[in-house]
């Protein structure tokens, strides 16, 4: 915030009744730093505040106020406010709201509305979650073909007050089906006797109502689009995504993508982290953890089957955490290199003889930097006494764990970069492959490898 | 690609000089639709093509084509096309450009360029990487505060075709100072005859050019921006940065956090995963890997430390990488919820009791699953045979292990919390604390918890 207007004395501005004050102060600030504000106050105050500046600014305000307080603000007694706060609304923060109503609060407040607010009301909330659907806003601006630029200036210049974007605006025939697009830019610059049909896009990038709402947000990406049309199952144009939308999904989906990377499930919450309640965090994370500790008997069953091996040299148990953790820690590497390479659309299933060998290349180098220092480390600080068993020199321990320590990072480094890439093959998502189950099936080949290299090297 | 052409037909059409059917097939697509049939040309082919569509369009569809390519087709001997090209096109892709090319082409090309595009070329490459400046582009629109309506209108439509965008109009004083801000909708529904003075918004956000590009993109998305403007040293309008580089700046920070929670040092590569050399990739994961080995040898003196006990009941061999693992994954977790609930601003350090108080919550569940899991397990499928020593039961080795489990799982998860948690309280980027790093320390904790339960109730 800017502005220098402490909270504490805004508070003390409203007790006090200086409403005039506060306006001069609102009228030149951003909604959301106005809303910052109002954070702090009772649904009351705050609508006493929105009463004092335009309609269509206060509804730009109220929807950076946080979602819980916009819910406490609508149960009050203020219908006149709500009516007409709510007819100001972007059509899409209005069915976001709905959303997180009560229902016999939504029911009340959609007598409130006329019918038309009412059914658009119904159809946005309507689309299942995550779809293109449920994500747009019905409050886009409309031209006709046969408009000359003149009109459609005019058209133009008579809705902006209630559309969300008047830089893009879609072209329809007289039955609603999308022809084409035309940006204000365009429209700027366009002699006012031309006809719209004759200077718009009729190739026009669109999305269905269907569509995951990913896919809108990677378009709206690729073309750099300040807004993408969102038509129905007949090809009529049902709403739009803007920019900001799809920079609010990219977000989402990050969260999403780094908690699978983490063995994290079911998605992120529409809450904070605090808000959470301890139980959904513990079903989100514990049929991975169950799952991986399953797998991890199967290491159990190899070192039991090397018991004779290992009481013979239980020297081999102190470096057993070392060459776990590196084998997770390098095949963690490589996975999330080439989960995020297939994310950004870098590589595909039919590049994995040329991923295999560049994670070869890059896990040698890392072998033997890693090996020689465990070599160094070993041959160095351990004394040749009791831990070195009879028969055995101190550099050929030391050899043998640099050598199994090279192996299980070549191992490790592989699987991580082929697991995601053979995931992508079955059409599986590849991050779903998290992290920790990646490290899990390196520490149970890493565990075999380990004590059949100590076998051989050691001659046990 | 919605168009049924295919590139081998393209192809064929360019070599059989169809120039009048290419045009018309041009026409009607997007720019970044043309570029990547263009990306299967020759330089010499592209120009060509490029020389059939309008100038501006043909800047366009040039920034969509991949930068080697743009980079090889800046060598061949077009000078009238490059010239042309390059005073058509925006001047931040036009900076960028100039960044991939070697220093005697970029000599040579400056001399091709008018003293003001020239010097707009060594502005812009003159800021520190990832900086607004660096990011900026300076083909903004701006107005005087005097202009009336109508005047503005005009000066904008004069300007357009030159500009990144003509939605944000910046106003600047006699010395191009910043002292407001319109927006193109505010100016299409004003009085032809009213001020740009009376009409701004005079409350301007803006970043500056030393800025991280980070900030910019954080305003852009919490104010819902098309454009920021950039302001020098001096308070003077130096450039703008829009939407759709936010959406950019947001996708490379998420590339950044992803590799830093997976110990991968360095940022993101410019280059694409299999265009990086080995050696670049093995620099970016070999600093963490040598360091996690390193700290894993304290793990191997505790291990040490109880090597009779070890001695005495190897079947504590057989359990320790399940141990490990499940600490390492539960840490994991709750470190990557904290990450980035913090990264979210859903955290601050002041709200650590609460949140060790909530993983206390879970991760006492989560002990209690997987622990019951291990002792049904360990009970029902341990033979009373030859692994369990003589004078302790199966159940009581059952019990052992579920109860090491449980206190390695709730002070993995506390501490996965808390790590990132106390960074943030250092002003160190709570990414930066890898999940390698904490499973890690959760290891190293883990074997001490794990013996000395082992020896407090099997009584050794």
């Amino acid at each position: 915030m800017k502005n220098p207007i402490l909270v504490p004395e805004f508070r003390d501005l409203i007790k006090r009744k200086k409403f005039k004050i506060i306006k001069s102060f609102l009228d030149d600030q951003h909604p959301k730093e106005i809303a910052e504000y109002l954070g702090f106050l009772e649904p009351d105050e705050i609508w006493k505040i929105l009463n004092l500046v335009d309609e269509y600014i206060g509804a730009e305000i109220f929807v950076y106020i946080d979602i819980d307080v916009q819910v406490r603000m609508m149960s009050g007694a203020f219908r006149n406010n709500i009516r007409k706060l709510l007819q100001q609304m972007s059509h899409d923060d209005r069915a976001d709201l709905f959303q997180h109503l009560d229902r016999d609060i939504v029911n009340r407040l959609l007598l409130l509305l006329p019918p038309k607010d009412r059914a658009d009301i119904i159809n946005l909330t309507s689309y299942r979650k995550e779809t293109c659907g449920a994500m747009m806003t019905t409050d886009f601006a409309t031209l006709l073909e046969d408009d000359s630029v003149e009109v459609a200036i005019k058209k133009i210049r008579k809705d902006a007050p209630g559309k969300e974007t008047i830089y893009y605006i879609y072209v329809t025939d007289g039955a609603g089906m999308l022809v084409g697009f035309v940006s204000l830019r365009k429209l700027i610059l366009s002699r006012p006797k031309q006809k719209v049909g004759n200077i718009m896009k009729r190739d026009v990038i669109f999305a269905h109502v269907d569509d995951d709402q990913e896919n809108a947000a990677n378009m709206i990406e690729d073309y750099d689009l300040i807004a993408l049309p969102v038509v129905d199952e007949e090809g009529k144009i049902a709403g739009i995504i803007t920019y900001d939308d799809a920079i609010d999904i990219i977000r989402e989906e990050q969260t999403e993508d780094m908690e699978k990377l983490m063995a994290i499930s079911g998605g992120p919450e529409q809450e904070s982290y605090l808000n959470v309640s301890s139980y959904t965090h513990f079903k989100k994370r514990v049929s991975w953890v169950i799952i991986l500790a399953m797998m991890q008997f199967v290491s159990g069953f190899i070192i039991q089957g090397f018991t004779e091996t290992l009481q013979n040299f239980i020297i081999l148990a102190y470096y057993m955490p070392l060459l776990n953790s590196t084998g997770g820690n390098t095949g963690s590497q490589s996975a999330t290199m080439v989960i995020r390479a297939l994310a950004l659309n870098e590589l595909t299933f039919r590049d994995m003889f040329r991923v295999v060998k560049k994670e070869l290349v890059v896990s040698l180098m890392i072998s033997a930097s890693v090996g020689l220092m465990v070599f160094l480390r070993v041959f160095v600080f351990t004394s040749g006494g009791g831990d070195i068993p009879a028969g055995l020199t101190v550099a050929r321990v030391a050899y043998m764990l640099a050598a199994a320590l090279s192996v299980q990072v070549i191992w490790a480094t592989i699987l991580g970069a082929l697991v995601p890439l053979v995931a992508t093959r079955f059409r599986i998502d590849p991050a779903v492959v998290s992290s920790p189950a990646i490290a899990t099936l390196v520490d149970i080949g890493g565990i075999a490898i380990y004590f059949t290299t100590a076998k051989i090297i050691l001659g046990i």
